[in-house]
């Protein structure tokens, strides 16, 4: 969808606009991007990012795009060295959980707070994030999956139930942590999950349950 | 902190800017709020929205405490006539899961897109908006405390975690049921709060949790 430009110049200006714009998304949400604040904020004209993005659309999604790619190296990454099954599902929710801080983001996650400005607006972007939500709770479904085939899940759990539940506790997290700046954010999530992995459990493993 | 018209006439202004503010922010967001953006949708001119509100903080606050007053009479009123404790909470869950549409909004919860859209702004709106959000954790956690005084829930039960623990359900449900367009979103949710309720009960109570 988009077009990446053929020389290592205009590769690296790309990737100052994405890292620029990247920031000013986790503060200020897609409301904020325009094409005209973002060229202000690079420092270049607004026809010189036209030459990297033919819309506002673009650019928007171009930066949730290179959230992904940073989300990829900051949550999946690490997690991927953990044990597969509930090792790797446990490392994979610690990873989530204030990802964007420890990403160096001056804000908070762009894809939860598109997921609120976005709900009632149609049109490409909105699109372009359902989709990635999408397959974001197929690639969580998937470790849980992996969990139940190793048993360390009972075999009748429901796996999008319980990615359903992570969600929400990472949205809970989001606000505690970010808009509340509450001070125990990390451990009431720490207990959620918690509990959430226990249901989860086969009989007789329950006190096995380890923190994160 | 706002200023109330003498008369009946501005009053009735004042209620109109507010229901038409209210429409438009549950879709567009604060970001989507402007003094301008408001007095075009209410068809008046901006110097005479400028006689109820004199700033666009001013016009947000409103907005926000216009949405509470709603969520009042959609949520706790009807919630209240449930018996005090256990049922009275399942009452107050389930008249929050979905409320905005039910109040004929067009659009998603406003309070849970502020929170995600002034978590990395520093002003009145953002600490307004704070201080409510407490308020509302406080009232939650009364209730709870309720159904602890009245043993339907076990003595030792963190209230706090509890109504954290709503809280993720309450926005995953937004994101599934507004962003996603879940037709599951409803019975996730129960599903959730169900174990939520179960986890507080006292021992041997367990088995009796009911639908909501």
């Amino acid at each position: 969808m988009l077009s990446f430009a053929g020389n290592q110049m205009s590769g690296n200006t790309r990737e100052r606009i994405l890292n620029e714009g990247l920031a000013l998304l986790s503060k200020a949400g897609l409301g904020g991007i325009t094409l005209g604040v973002l060229a202000e904020q690079v420092g270049m004209s607004k026809s010189g990012l036209f030459a990297h993005f033919k819309s506002k659309d673009e650019v928007q999604i171009g930066l949730l795009e290179h959230t992904l790619k940073v989300g990829e190296r900051e949550i999946i990454a690490p997690a991927m060295l953990a044990p597969e099954g509930l090792p790797r599902l446990k490392a994979l929710m610690k990873q989530w959980l204030g990802w964007s801080k420890r990403a160096g983001l001056p804000g908070g996650c762009p894809i939860a707070a598109a997921m609120f400005e976005l709900d009632d607006v149609e049109g490409p972007v909105r699109d372009w994030t359902r989709n990635q939500e999408k397959k974001w709770r197929g690639f969580l479904g998937g470790l849980v999956e992996a969990a139940i085939a190793r048993n360390h899940f009972r075999k009748d759990l429901d796996a999008e139930q319980f990615v359903w539940e992570m969600a929400g506790i990472y949205l809970a997290h989001h606000v505690a942590y970010r808009f509340a700046k509450s001070p125990d954010a990390d451990q009431r999530a720490r207990t959620a999950f918690e509990a959430l992995v226990a249901r989860a459990r086969p009989a007789g493993a329950r006190r096995e349950t380890r923190l994160l």
